[in-house]
């Protein structure tokens, strides 16, 4: 297969545009002197359904032929995807059916259900989603889109990262949270092409480093669901599309606490007026919390989404 | 004196460009189904200090004097004027002493001692802040910039207005939050320039509707210190200067709830994203709640500030 290049994130681009939001990308003063740097936040918590994970929905969906636009689509994930995937179906007027797990945040089932798809429910510990989607995309004839490891999902993820990069120019570093690779593979090609000096690193919670276990092995490494407030990186191994990415344009995987995502929570609420969710706050915390080093330097952060039920964001930020 | 007129607002925005943020107007799906309206919202709450009235103190002290700035700069206020004082005087090397409220939230006075100026605390419901700040900036030779009744404040604040208009176009409505009549007036102002037949609408608490009833009687009318949520608004009465600008250019005055601005603070975070405190929800409660007729216009929505405590917040937004 031809390995995944800028100009299919530009193709990307041209499909969502006028559907998904162009999010800001905003600045704080207080952040920058706290991390001696200059930050710049491309925040994804107001894309539409509130992550990134729209862009990806809305460029695969886009490029259904007529006969899989009238049998459906089918996805299985953690929250939001599904919510991405049953917006932009429902836009599109194809039906979507979502393998959700069953301890998913209230929230983001609601929104799911809200936006018209069929929720199927599933024990994260116990079944294994992707083979519960095999089955029933087979038996229903629709067509499963997971929730990262599918070239036209990375691509679309790929475009909040250049409209990042269009906005601030060249930077010295992008972190992106990492969980099964979609966003942080995206971010990397147009890194790559838009500001080819910038380091461009990956950022997953300490529970869960398989990722930087993949790198450091050189091949996909599968780990145990890992237990962290992170709900959107409760992954147990990145894709393999977005691994081959990952191997060739990311330079660095790193990992932070969950105890440094509720602190960082607490700093975008208080300071920046923010509603982040948990995974949301992983790039922002290692930037924050000296976990990769930046002093000086130009620093790009993908937010990478807010939904997070609010008494749950509530009982976070007033521990 | 002369009448203040849009030239004014335009000196004003030349003065405070580059220090203080030209802060994003957005969008809501949500929002605009819940509302059957198109909303635009400039978010203040983005603004250094968290709220829109850095702008009038960047403007006001912009235009001391040499002596003036040597002196210092004195005033009293229930919290982000004080913030807002506090940053714009530290910037210019200027010194400043603000005259606060006991109950004023903890976040406010921390804020405003961690810009470096000096707190004198009162008592809002037994002592007249206003004496305190003459007789203050008689017996210390510092010039007095009262949180709204001044025209470089007036000025400063309606620059929001301006940056809204000139990104969104003309609006069929115009909503902003009344406390002092800062925002209001200076909003009015620009909207009078830039979009001819907008309606502007001050949105104040239940409460304390002292604006109302100022604009029926054709003369400022004084409360007692009004019970709210909205701490922002509890003032007793609008500026002689704000009346003139608000009896001229603003079309009418509505009141919201305490429920309503809960509501509406849940909204902001659960899907907007935003942590907007208590005041800075009056304009955006008054679309929500069809408090104004708003189906089917373009309408603007001042959202004034986001500097509440978390605890607070988070007590709020759960309850």
């Amino acid at each position: 297969m031809i390995p995944l290049q800028f100009s299919d994130i530009q193709a990307a681009a041209s499909r969502i545009a006028g559907i998904a939001h162009r999010t800001p990308v905003l600045t704080s003063r207080t952040a920058n002197a706290r991390a001696n740097a200059q930050l710049f936040f491309k925040c994804e918590n107001y894309q539409r359904t509130g992550a990134f994970k729209f862009r990806g929905a809305c460029n695969a969906l886009a490029r259904f032929t007529d006969e899989q636009r009238h049998a459906g689509v089918l996805t299985y994930s953690s929250g939001n995807h599904a919510q991405a995937i049953a917006l932009a179906a429902s836009l599109s007027g194809i039906k979507a059916a979502i393998i959700m797990p069953h301890d998913a945040p209230a929230l983001k089932v609601a929104a799911t259900k809200g936006y018209g798809a069929e929720v199927i429910v599933y024990d994260r510990y116990k079944e294994n989603r992707e083979e519960i989607g095999r089955r029933l995309a087979f038996e229903r004839g629709m067509t499963l889109i997971p929730p990262y490891d599918h070239r036209d999902v990375i691509c679309g993820q790929g475009t909040a990262a250049m409209e990042l990069f269009e906005e601030t120019g060249p930077l010295d570093v992008l972190l992106v949270c990492l969980g099964g690779g979609g966003l942080l593979a995206g971010s990397a090609i147009s890194a790559r092409a838009l500001s080819p000096n910038c380091r461009v690193i990956g950022v997953e919670p300490e529970a869960g480093d398989d990722g930087r276990q993949s790198l450091a092995k050189g091949e996909v490494v599968t780990i145990a669901v890992p237990d962290t407030i992170a709900d959107g990186a409760m992954v147990t191994h990145l894709g393999q599309h977005n691994f081959e990415v990952i191997r060739r344009d990311v330079d660095a995987i790193v990992t932070v606490s969950d105890a440094q995502l509720v602190d960082t929570m607490k700093f975008c609420a208080e300071r920046m007026k923010m509603v982040v969710e948990p995974t949301g706050c992983l790039a922002a915390a290692a930037a924050l919390h000296g976990v990769v080093p930046v002093a000086g330097l130009r620093v790009g952060i993908l937010v990478s989404g807010g939904n997070v039920d609010l008494a749950r964001f509530a009982a976070l930020v007033t521990a």
